[in-house]
């Protein structure tokens, strides 16, 4: 079985971590760290969901802090990198860079790195249902950030069916997550002043066939990000075809708000209903009653968890990496041992 | 001079009855309503604004519970129309439909309406920029809402100058104004569930040209709304002459994030900073790093301060509808005394 | 076994029935509604913690809409009632004491009612850790609220090691819970201007003797009350001993700012790392931080998850009604089932 | 006349400029910064409160920044010390210590300090109502903070006409001012850890002889802090009695909820109808329906505008330095000119 050893336990990192616990053709060999992250003492604990799980110091001060806060450190990562076939690198950024030139390369471990990544990491810039088969048998690949992974799947469930000619997304952003309450904004809405905005050509580093435009701005929400979304149709489709395409994509979920889910909050109660981990949505939730069709454009309004929505992506990068399975098998055994859709 | 009795003292007619008062060329000949609204107390009370002005009942029960709350009624507003040439009518929707059957209509009295009324209570929607004359000799008119008056006036800026074909808005829109404290959302992102939503339409009733879409969502903050648009060109641009033809515009104000202004809160504080009346905003801010061509489309992102927007139109509605100066002359008196821009 | 329904699927309801279901000394006979609330199709779905559980629906009318909305209704709850020991009522005030009189009484089932209640539907107001001895063999049994809740508990515990002469709580109060998102404020904090508040005598309801005093705010968050604490302890303490007093009851949490949990969107985190259903929180947090004596005075501040505090409440009361275990069995028995603490 | 330099034009610095050039006995010499902050921009442009103050660099770094910044630069302000008679000093901490060793002290030129500013840097810490006498022919003077002057205000009214033997003050604080909007909390209560919190101890250092205790909490909002209070009285009062004693305070405004200011943004509304600038209010706002007498203990609730509570004393600060006034005659000319009250 695959090793799998997730390196910074932060807000993907523990959720990537747990994720791949749940597969049965991979094995979770360890976490690393530097020092107690936030979820670090929580996820560990007797309680916690990766109670028994090794803990690996980064580094040689990494050892040191952790040991001082009360931590169990089973060993430097890097006198067990021999042993271990992949690297989840969850670290931030700058440090992911510095990892792959003094570990990964120069003892041959792979590596899957995250959206705020830098760009030349990796050469595949990956999302599952668009690209999934770029990232076979590469060592290193890149996971899309949270924002480019939502419109990824959406786009590309369209553009399978119709033909997409162009895109236009208007994001509205989460100024932070849940514990993140240092970070503002309070009663403020802040443009993106850079337009079009960085998301764009992030999605066209997975379809890089696609014009598409984007613009955002940050509002004062922890749970979700909001996307409108326009694109010009190649060829007609009624909206019953286009929601048929959306259901089809095995990682985007129609909500419907005639149901009662009629905003971010209503859908994160849904979450917490269905008591998933972490009340997360690793689908892409679009409300149905806004895709419409008119005059050969297509429109709609989606909603991305920031925090779980690249987490399934990440599994199924490593069983592209290692040329386990075919997009589909792989997309639907990561989707069923996390209990999506 | 043009006698003006605003009806309705809530947060439009307020804010239309103070600018009146600061015409030379009409006379505010009181304010009508029914019971103690928000600012009816205050507005009036020795220091306020409206300190002074004649107080008129919409009705006889409105008389009664007006001077059960403590105020000195002038008398009942129909008992004095025939001495009034025009009512700023911001009543809440429904009453304004009843007065204009019951009172403006049988006494002749012109009338102005809001954005809130139904469409059918005037043949003329009307935002000065883009169709005073319009106005001109009409008997009842209605002002567009807030968004509907901001997309007015950039998108026929730029359709003025360099022809639009088409435009796609994407609106932020606030929650509640700032006393309004028993609206929400709290940390919800809602979705308007009709795409295109109506904001589209009603830009059209004033440009009735323009292929113009719209989608909108609803956050966490009580002052401003924010739009990203795109719009085609039908002729090239440059980022310069667009600029250019915002600035021309004299309701549009072009701020810089790079001074300083990156976000509704720091503009909020830049109306605060100059001293503003209620810290109001009536003209769009478009920030000047968003303005942006390529491929023949242009993009950028404005804010729109909902509570004052909508004001100066107010004023020049009156002035159209008494053939009293034409646009550009209305639009430079209105704005030198409200010191806009 | 016991057999229990749980009566109105909302918030409250829809917790304890799902916490009834964990526990192996009753049963959850079934949940009764009247119509689709937020997460009654959730929690029933395939997926849902409800799935498989009989739905009763509350009254002939409730039965339509139900069925109309595509749920299967086992049967008319009050045609059930006589193999029913007990009703968590659930619904919304008013219809509590209807139930009470048309349904309880006349088929001589028991039933708890909730913090909503009026007052006087249940001699017995009942907190587990302050009172469940006078909850036995009792017909009805009303569980304070939250707030009340949740004083009541940090409170006795203090009085029971040092004796609490006085005790004055200043409540910071949520706005709304998650999905409630049409609720403000936002951006303002409104003061309850009944002072002292009714929170004060609600805990009187349960601790007679206590003399306390509260105040409270409303502020724009969706996930937890504070409360800010003083008392005046008859012995004294040192700051060890109290925190050891809130370590032994067995439903408050000392929470370490230190150790990260600084905020109560950290501990919110906290609850979402250990993968709580819902992320909910049924302990008092109290920052052990903020434990202090001096001359005499012990101050905390501690947090309450308002969604869920309650529930293990909701289960003890059962036990004592129906005189199955003593107090401290019934706590462990329900924190065991509940994975609290 | 006073000729008065305000150091640092950022939040306090900006409306204490202000104020003093409303006022007839002292004069405002001119302004210093050492780059654009905020406001500056702003209130000396065209349309700008402080249009045509003098602009002085603090230092020669300052200077080239502002004159790179398309300021004009008057002249350094050490080389005009000998001509001022006092700096309002509004600098960031740390700035203002090194201020007073470097210039002023060596220039013999008095200083008012604000509350962030340490304790030592002045003998005097400075509340108008509380202790104006004792600033009298001081050199250096401490204004102390927003929340110090909130309480000073209040409970000193009270101790003059009942005498107040111990005060208990839960502090519920707004997380950023309106334009700080990288300053979170987004949905989360933070509470202050240090039990009681520093705020009893400033107020002390104002009201020597009073027994006070605080605690304090962070929440979402921009505009006002809000106080929950309560105090043992030594002699009886009645709430008519109370609420006189508040009337009777200069800068203490008592507000109705009854009338429609319930909530902190329906009290900003307030200050918006009657236009005051920036929508500020000096005044602490006592909601008068809290206020009660119950077992010789007072409660009350108050708002406290964080932005602008200290502008006045500032004022009363320099009367007091230069033995100009008696403390009640300052304090009406000051509120006065500022129209307060």
């Amino acid at each position: 079985m695959v090793k799998v050893v997730v390196a910074g336990v932060g807000t993907i990192g523990k959720r990537v971590a747990e994720a791949v616990k749940k597969q049965h053709d991979m094995e979770l060999y360890g976490v690393a760290d530097v020092s107690q992250t936030g979820g670090l003492r929580t996820v560990l604990s007797e309680k916690g969901p990766l109670h028994g799980t090794h803990l690996f110091a980064s580094n040689d001060e990494g050892k040191e802090n952790l040991e001082d806060q009360g931590f169990y450190v089973e060993a430097l990562l890097e006198d067990r990198l021999e042993e271990i076939d992949v690297v989840v690198d969850c670290t931030p950024p700058g440090i992911d860079e510095k990892n792959k030139e003094n570990m990964y390369e120069p003892n041959d471990v792979k590596a899957v790195f995250q959206g705020g990544a830098p760009d030349d990491i990796a050469e595949v810039k990956f999302n599952a249902d668009a690209n999934y088969e770029e990232g076979k048998d590469e060592d290193f690949i890149k996971v899309v950030s949270c924002n480019t992974t939502s419109l990824s799947r959406t786009v590309s469930a369209a553009d399978e069916e119709f033909g997409v000619e162009e895109a236009v997304a208007s994001l509205v952003r989460r100024g932070g997550d849940i514990p993140q309450d240092s970070r503002g904004p309070i009663n403020s809405t802040i443009p993106v002043t850079e337009v079009p905005s960085h998301h764009g050509p992030d999605v066209q580093a997975v379809m890089p066939e696609l014009d598409i435009k984007t613009m955002a701005v940050k509002v004062p929400v922890t749970y979700g990000h909001v996307h409108m979304v326009n694109v010009e149709l190649e060829q007609g489709a009624s909206i019953e075809e286009v929601k048929q395409a959306f259901r089809d994509q095995p990682r985007v979920e129609l909500v419907s708000a005639g149901e009662g889910y009629d905003s971010t909050g209503k859908i994160h109660e849904k979450m917490r209903d269905l008591e998933r981990p972490r009340s997360d949505m690793p689908e892409v939730a679009v409300w149905e009653e806004t895709v419409k069709v008119e005059d050969g454009t297509l429109y709609w309004i989606h909603m991305v968890h920031q925090e779980s929505i690249v987490v399934p992506d990440n599994i199924d990068a490593i069983r592209a990496m290692f040329d386990m399975e075919d997009k589909k098998t792989s997309i639907r055994k990561t989707n069923e041992a996390m209990n999506i859709e």
